[in-house]
This record gives structure tokens, sequence and C-alpha cells, in this order.
């Protein structure tokens, strides 16, 4: 064993704690890996904590120790985007690799955390900032390096597949499922970023990046949460061979001047029940490659929790580690050659711009409530017809309301747009009597 | 762009062509991630192609090209282990990196290559010799590498996969199926390697020893393949809420006295129905992988085929290009530190012992035959438990031969010297009339 690597932990809450119990479980396994010594020289910790190693210093100066001459990886698990930001920065300019599981903060300010770090000549991995133990950072930068990146599809946010996944399982409503989540902790007391699908727009900006090499362009993402969908169309999709899910799209398409450009959505997406992601339950995460020549590939697994974060923390840290360990000694500076931070050169970044949601192409799940009057069906599908619209399923079930009967009706892709137009015009009909309920639709194919 | 890297591709099969054609369609992708031209400078093929570009040298001496200066990356795709040992050994021995997709080979001589390889200074990459284009290698190898594997449980072979979906699917015998797969191109007109689960068996010992950190040991690798599969018990085992898959396994296992011991098997196996590895049909593949502190992740994706292969020794030659690139322009020698060939140091790699079948620990399904006659179940059951093997579910089906029934039994995890006793006994009873037919149970918990 020759040098040792030196580590420092800011931040001791789920995942810094998981981090070091990761480090004293597995010891000998990293040992054998790297043929090195990794250990934890400093934590930054706003209170002493008795239960850590007497010979790691505890420090609440995190910018002190993010410029320590005692440390070689900066680990930031603080999270948040203030104090995260400057003590990433801080550490980049001290000729710090870091590794951060932050996906709020590279969503927002990656291109100028990643600016600073080539400048540096460091690394900032962040392979914990997306579906957590799930290695899909290092998939699509690594794995898929020779493909061309068609589209993905990921449930990125184990919070919103758990209150997905329940309410269609024991038939209870979005709000008491949430209710359960808090409860059990999947679910924050203000679970907004979960529920709005804040959260999975930021993994989405980081998986978009690396997919096609564009930069980080989170304010684009079409995000759309899942507080308004009703166990109602849960039954509904059920029943058409669906399930309601909450998906992020990553989407390359090619107009037909041959011009690209990119969809990058969060929604409830109805996706065929016996696709794989459709059966992927829970908290768990997945991510649904499709990528040229490869085909569809899926990478699935815990995506959040102590273990599963510092698994891909410190297979950060390993790569750090393992790479530019010999040919660089200080571990800091002149590693050369890499693994650019987005997959692609940053010079080589491309400008395909992100389309507007009206310029966005899926399928659609309508719920039409209509009088159950002779003709309502053929004015509703004349509309579609017009719009250029493809039905590829329709459902007209028994009325609830007297007289007023639900009609579901699920299309073949069509861009929002003309969706948006037909909609309008269904719910001026006379016979129509409330706002047309719309789910997106992916045949994931 | 610096520096061009160049290739030579050994063997113009579906592999190698597949190559050329990764290279041509995505080659912007290729330079915008590595920052490298990347060229194909010599084909080695027994005869001349003029669908190949004339700027390519094409050349029937492979060994000629392994040594040539015009190369810096040697992919061998021709299969076998023969003439493809020898020409890997001499590239290595001239300082070339070699890709490399051949499972047999390196399961077989991985010890002595790889040893040679690191003598040399040079890599030898292999993703694409297990699970085709889903990058298990790279993930076990690097994002995996701070976990300590438990287990994994592996659809390695798509032709034993694809024979066991449509027997489920169509209810057709396995020569009907078999004989489908051969006219689909799936099986080879010899199936044996596929269909006997030598396949497999190659795959699993490399995966195993990049899990484990252990020597390659083809030799050890319990191997039973899919022939005796009847649609009887592919029957039996859905209705029981299992499904049969020929599944490849390699777990630690560690005894009352603390001793490591390592089960390496293939064998048909009952898994749970609604496990996200029971639902891989067809040709695809999955490698599920149990490690602490991570948990169950799960790799899918297509397990053969030219665009999956070509992306797999492709993904190879992007990491060759990227991390070895500027440190070293030669691209040869003096790489100095980096992932180690089987994922832990050569010099670190463990002599845990390759358990014999008769230590391996696995559920049963146990299909006996027996006159109905009063009391039969109570010798069994008796019988069992005497052995101390726990029945999990009985099943007696109604007799399809005159007086003669069929019981079906689901034990717990047992001992397998255990099971081969008490098998020997049931057989023994009168009122038995058959061999037991016994398939392996695992619930991937």
């Amino acid at each position: 064993m020759s040098k040792s690597i030196k580590l420092a932990i800011l931040g001791l809450g789920t995942v810094g704690t998981g981090v070091i119990n990761l480090i004293n479980d597995n010891l000998g396994e990293l040992k054998r890996r790297s043929g090195r010594d990794i250990i934890i020289t400093e934590v930054g910790t706003r209170r002493q904590r008795d239960d850590i190693d007497a010979s790691i210093i505890q420090n609440d100066d995190l910018m002190a120790i993010a410029a320590s001459d005692n440390v070689d990886i900066v680990i930031e698990v603080i999270g948040g985007t203030t104090l995260a930001k400057d003590v990433i920065m801080h550490a980049i300019k001290h000729g710090k690799h870091v590794v951060t599981a932050n996906k709020a903060l590279l969503a927002e300010h990656g291109n100028e955390i990643f600016a600073l770090a080539e400048a540096n000549n460091v690394h900032v991995a962040y392979e914990a900032a997306v579906a957590g133990g799930i290695p899909i950072i290092k998939v699509m930068r690594e794995a898929l390096a020779a493909n061309k990146v068609d589209w993905l599809a990921g449930i990125i946010n184990g919070t919103g597949n758990f209150i997905m996944s329940e309410m269609r399982d024991t038939g209870r409503p979005f709000v008491d499922v949430l209710a359960e989540a808090q409860a059990l902790g999947y679910a924050e007391a203000d679970p907004t970023f979960d529920v709005e699908g804040i959260d999975a727009a930021h993994k989405l900006a980081l998986l978009a990046s690396i997919a096609f090499g564009i930069p980080l362009q989170f304010d684009k993402v079409y995000c759309e949460g899942i507080t308004g969908i009703t166990l109602q169309d849960v039954n509904y999709a059920e029943e058409l061979g669906y399930r309601i899910k909450h998906v992020g799209f990553a989407v390359r398409r090619t107009n037909d001047k041959g011009k690209e450009g990119i969809e990058l959505r969060v929604h409830p997406t109805l996706i065929p029940q016996n696709t794989l992601l459709a059966n992927v339950n829970g908290v768990k995460n997945a991510v649904l490659v499709n990528s040229h020549p490869l085909g569809q590939t899926l990478y699935y697994g815990d995506g959040a929790g102590a273990g599963a974060t510092a698994s891909a923390v410190m297979a950060d840290v390993m790569d750090l580690v393992r790479v530019l360990g010999s040919n660089d000694p200080s571990l800091t500076g002149q590693q050369g050659h890499h693994v650019p931070h987005l997959s692609f050169l940053p010079e080589l970044l491309s400008d395909t711009p992100i389309l507007r949601a009206e310029q966005m192409i899926t399928g659609y799940y309508l719920r039409v409530h209509a009088y159950d009057n002779p003709g309502v069906l053929a004015d509703i599908t004349r509309i579609l017809s017009d719009a250029g619209i493809n039905i590829d399923a329709i459902l007209q079930k028994p009325a609830h309301k007297v007289g007023q009967v639900p009609i579901i009706i699920l299309t073949l892709p069509v861009i929002e747009s003309q969706m948006n137009l037909a909609i309008a015009k269904i719910e001026k009909l006379d016979s129509v009597t409330d706002k047309v309920v719309r789910i997106r639709l992916d045949e994931l194919a």
C-alpha cells in the first residue's frame, strides 16, 4: 500500500454517517480493490459527535476543511444550494477533488461548478446525485459512451413512485398515501419537491446533459407532479393495460427539416403494464435508456437511503483513487485526459434547443365527462380526427352521475399544441360537463 | 483533436461488422465524448472484403496486425480459444491494449492473459464478454467498487432464456422451441454450449471473479442445462407463483466456523413470478446483484447481437481513449494505477474455496410420482422432516396415470447433501413409482 487517500466528509446526516459506516464495514474490500488505504481525516459537523473515531478531526468550519492540506477528496453531503456551493467552489480552488450527492446544486449551478473544476484540473463527481445507488451516471457517461442516446425514461423520485404504487395496490387516494409516506419517512413534512416533480426535474436535467451533450438547463424542464392523480384514473389505466407512473423523459427529436430539439419533461405517464418500468414499485428507482446501437437497457435499484447513497459516493471516491492515483501522486492537478463532467467535452457541448411544452410529442389518456346524449361520442372523435389525432382505444363507462358518462380515450402520439386546441374544442361541446382530464401516455417502444 | 486512436479489428463477422457500423454511425458522438479521432487502420479477415473503406488495410495475417506499429488497440472478435489466444498474447507482448468479447477464452485462460497484460502494462478489456450490451463488467468493477457483494443471480444466456420464455408462453415442449430458436438464428446448429449451460458458466466465472476477488475458476462451476425441463414442471411452477428460468448464481457463504466459501452454479431455477428477473423474457439478459450496503440492483438489456456487442466493445475502447489518453500519449505502457482486470489487485485475490455441489444451499421444487395410497404423503414428509428439510408448499395433483398422483413439494433452502439423502430414501418407498424430479428454487430475497 502506497500513499493513503485522505477524505473529508462535510455533513454527518444520514448520508455522511452512511459513508462512515460503509468505510468501516468494507475497508478490506476497498483496499483489495484500490491498493490504497482510504482514511477519513476530517468531518464537518456543527455539533461535536462522540460516536466518531477519535482520530478524525471534527470541525464546524467547512471552508477550513475544504482548504485543508490534510484532505485529498472533499465529500459534500450537507445539501442545499448556498453553503454547499460556497464550500465546493472553495474546495475546487484549493485543488481538491469533490464528490457530491447534491442534485439541486448541480442541476442549478453545475455549469459554473464544472467550469471551475476544469480550470483547476480537478473532478467533481456526482454519481449519488441521480437515482441513489443505481450507477446511472457512470453508465451514461462511460458504459454508453459509444452510443447515440435517442431517449431515456426514468422513475427517479422514490417518494412519488411509492405514492403511485400504493394508490394502485391499496386503492387509497393521494392524500392518504402521502400521509403514510410522511409517517414512514419517505416524504418530507413539506413534500413539494417530491410530489410536484421538482426533485425529478433536477435529476432529469443532469441525465439529459450527459445523454445528449448539452449544458445543464434545469429551468427548461417541463414539470408536472402527481397531486392531481385520482384513483379513478389509476383504475381506468389498469383496465386498459397501463399503469400510471411519475416518469422523467429526455427525448431527442428531429423535425421535418432535420433540425434537432430535445424534450425535457417530468409528468405522470401511462406506461404499458407488461414493461419492466411499470413493475418498479415502492421507493425503488429505475432508468430505461434507448440508444443506438445498443437498444433498450434498464438500470434498477434503491434511489435513496444511507446505504445506497453511500455506495454511490464511495464509487466516485474509488474512481478518483484508482484512475488518478499513481499518475498523480498528490491526487490533485495534472490528471489530464479523463471522462468529462458532462460526458462530452465542455467545448463540444451542443446548443440543441430544449423544446417548449407545446412542441412536445406524446400519446394521451383523456377522460371526458359528458351527458349521455346520442352523438356526443361522434362529436368528440370528429374533433380529434380533424386535429389529426389518432385514437388508439376508447372506453365508455357506465354513468356515475345521473345522465353523465365518463369517456376514456387513448391517443397515439401527437404534438401538444394540437392536443391543446382539440381539448379546448371538446370542452366547448354542450354535452361535455367538466374539464377534460389529460395524462400523457408512452408505449416505451 | 490531438492524436488519433488507431484500432485494429480482428474478425469481420457479426460483431466486427457491428463495430465498423457503430463507428460510422456515431463518429460525431465518439469525438464529442473523447476529444479524439478514432479510426480503424487495419482489419483481420480471411477473405478480401469490398464493402470496407479503402483506407483500411485488410490482412489475413492476424499476428502481423497484433504487432503492427499502425495500431493502438486490438479488438479481438474472432472467437474460439486457440488462434484468439495466440493473437491476444502476441498483441499484449507488443504493448497493445486489447478489447475482446471472448468469454470462453477469458473464462478458461483469463488468469494467464491478465497476468501477461499486467506484466506488459497494458489493459485487456472485456465488457462484451458477459451479457452483451449490458455494462455489467463496468458496473461490478467500478460502480460497485465500494460494496461487498453477497450474491448475484443472472439470466446470462439469451438462447436459454428464449426457450424457457417460449415454453411457458406457448405451451410447446423444449424440442419444438429449440428448433424455432435455431430457425431464428438464436441457437447454433449444435446448441450444446447454450442449452447445457456452458456459455452461462463461462460468464458466471467472470462475474464471480470480479464480484468476490477470486481467480477465474471456470472448471469449478456447477453446470446444469435446460434440456430436461418439461412443460409439466413449467406449469406446476406457474401454479405455485414461480417461473422457471436458467440462472447463474454466485453466492458468498460463511459456515458455522466463520469460514467463507463460494457457490458457483448455473441451473434451471424457480424464481418468484413477481420479481423483475422472472419478467426478463425472450433473448434478453439481466443480472441482479445483492451487495452491501447498496442492496439489490438489476441491469437489463440485450445480451447478444451486433449492436449490443459493438456497444460494449466500443465502451471499452472509449475507456482506454479517455482515461489513458493524455497521461500516456503513445497509449501504451506506464499507465500506472487503474482498475485491475479482475477488479481486485492481482496480488490480493483471495483463495476462498469454491464449494462442491453437495455443499451448496438452495430451496427445491420436487415432483414425486406415487401410487395414491393412504400414508404416502406422510411417508414423504416424514423423510424430509427427519433430514431437517422444511416444506414451504405442497400441491397434490389429480392422477394422470391410473392410481398414480404427482406430488409437488417446495422446500426452504437446504444443503444439497441432505437433499440427496432424502431423495434417495423417497425413491426407495414402495409407493413411489419414478425418479424424483428436482429443480432448484430461489426467492431472490
